[in-house]
């Protein structure tokens, strides 16, 4: 089956460090969606804004393999115990097919869909753009089960005044809703590592140290175009 | 992007006509996923019996058009008003690919899911398949338009105790919801039409007089194989 973009997102993330692990976990997060040229028709959207919420189907580009596994390490489960991998969202899967679940903040442009609560890399290509349907889509007496683990864990952010006014004032919140999330890898817990995450076209450091992240320094990336169309 | 079927499901549905329009509106209707060699794995599905609903991701393999259209008319609407592909969940889609959350009822064999709240058609082409993660995926807050409509309008369905003793005991429950959840396309009223619908191997005759659905035949068909595997 032959299958092709018909669109791409455009979000804060150059790189995939920094990402929520999930949809709508950062709500202030938003992305843009902007058709191929072939799929770039007003119509094609005609009533969707009746809807609050959306799926995105999307090709896991950054996670094609030749070769796959039948089991992944969800960094949830500290990285090193191993589950199915249909019993697991990790992008590295038979078919590198995505799912997220964005709310529909409006359509602009007319061709041109502004969504939030995003966890997708800048630029991942689109495959499908479904409406989320509460009747049928929300189970609300589903079970998970590492999916639950560690979801209201959250880092106290220490981020120097001086440095936070650098970023733009509509990205400050989202930014650090992400870093109270705890982007490191569950198994890291070296308190002297520096971590560091693009965002916005930032590099921003940081460590770690028990429940408190400390932000040690900013910079803007001099050579990068806004990714935010 | 090159995709390949990684399953294909087997239920009681050879033909479009009668099949439940979303997931989850008939509970009792079960399928039966089973891998393709290469993807035939018991280590791919461990710990997947921890989550009580799975996405399943596939190809609406009988709904592949070389043109798309950017407006569809879903049933729901009566089939005479025009939506936008994206605000629908159409299986004409300029990808075709369908989503639908289904409950995990066992895992049999090792490597064979059966499911159920099933709205697809026997030997569907499954690519992926994903755990329900309710506090990413169920959207307690969402809301949706035309999706909601007639959710709770059922039919009052009249089948002869001699025709339903034909049916296997365990298919008949599935098959009373399936026709009390009136499959006819909306904008068809007339009483005196008979439509055909093929279920479990059965043909089965009914019409629909205002709010009552009466089966006026059933037939065994003798020259096709048992679906459920």
């Amino acid at each position: 089956m032959q299958i092709e973009p018909i669109a791409y997102i455009y979000t804060d993330f150059p790189e995939k460090f920094g990402i929520p692990r999930q949809a709508g976990r950062v709500p202030e997060l938003f992305g843009k969606i902007i058709f191929e040229p072939k799929f770039r028709k007003p119509e094609a959207l005609r009533g969707i804004t009746e809807f609050s919420h959306l799926w995105l189907i999307f090709d896991f580009s950054e996670s094609h393999r030749k070769i796959w596994s039948p089991t992944v390490r969800p960094p949830r489960l500290g990285g090193n115990q191993r589950v199915g991998v249909f019993a697991s969202r990790s992008p590295f899967r038979p078919n590198p097919i995505g799912l997220s679940c964005v709310k529909l903040e409006a359509v602009q442009n007319q061709t041109e869909l502004l969504v939030s609560g995003i966890d997708l890399l800048n630029h991942t290509p689109i495959l499908d753009i479904k409406p989320y349907l509460p009747y049928t889509d929300s189970q609300t007496k589903a079970f998970g089960s590492y999916g639950e683990m560690h979801k209201n864990d959250k880092l106290f952010v220490h981020f120097p005044e001086n440095l936070l006014v650098q970023i733009p004032e509509q990205k400050q919140k989202a930014l650090l809703a992400c870093l109270a999330d705890d982007p490191r890898p569950s198994y890291q817990h070296d308190p002297n590592r520096i971590y560091y995450l693009q965002y916005a076209n930032f590099e921003l450091q940081f460590q770690v140290s028990g429940k408190n992240l400390y932000v040690i320094d900013l910079q803007k990336n001099p050579d990068c175009n806004d990714t935010n169309q």
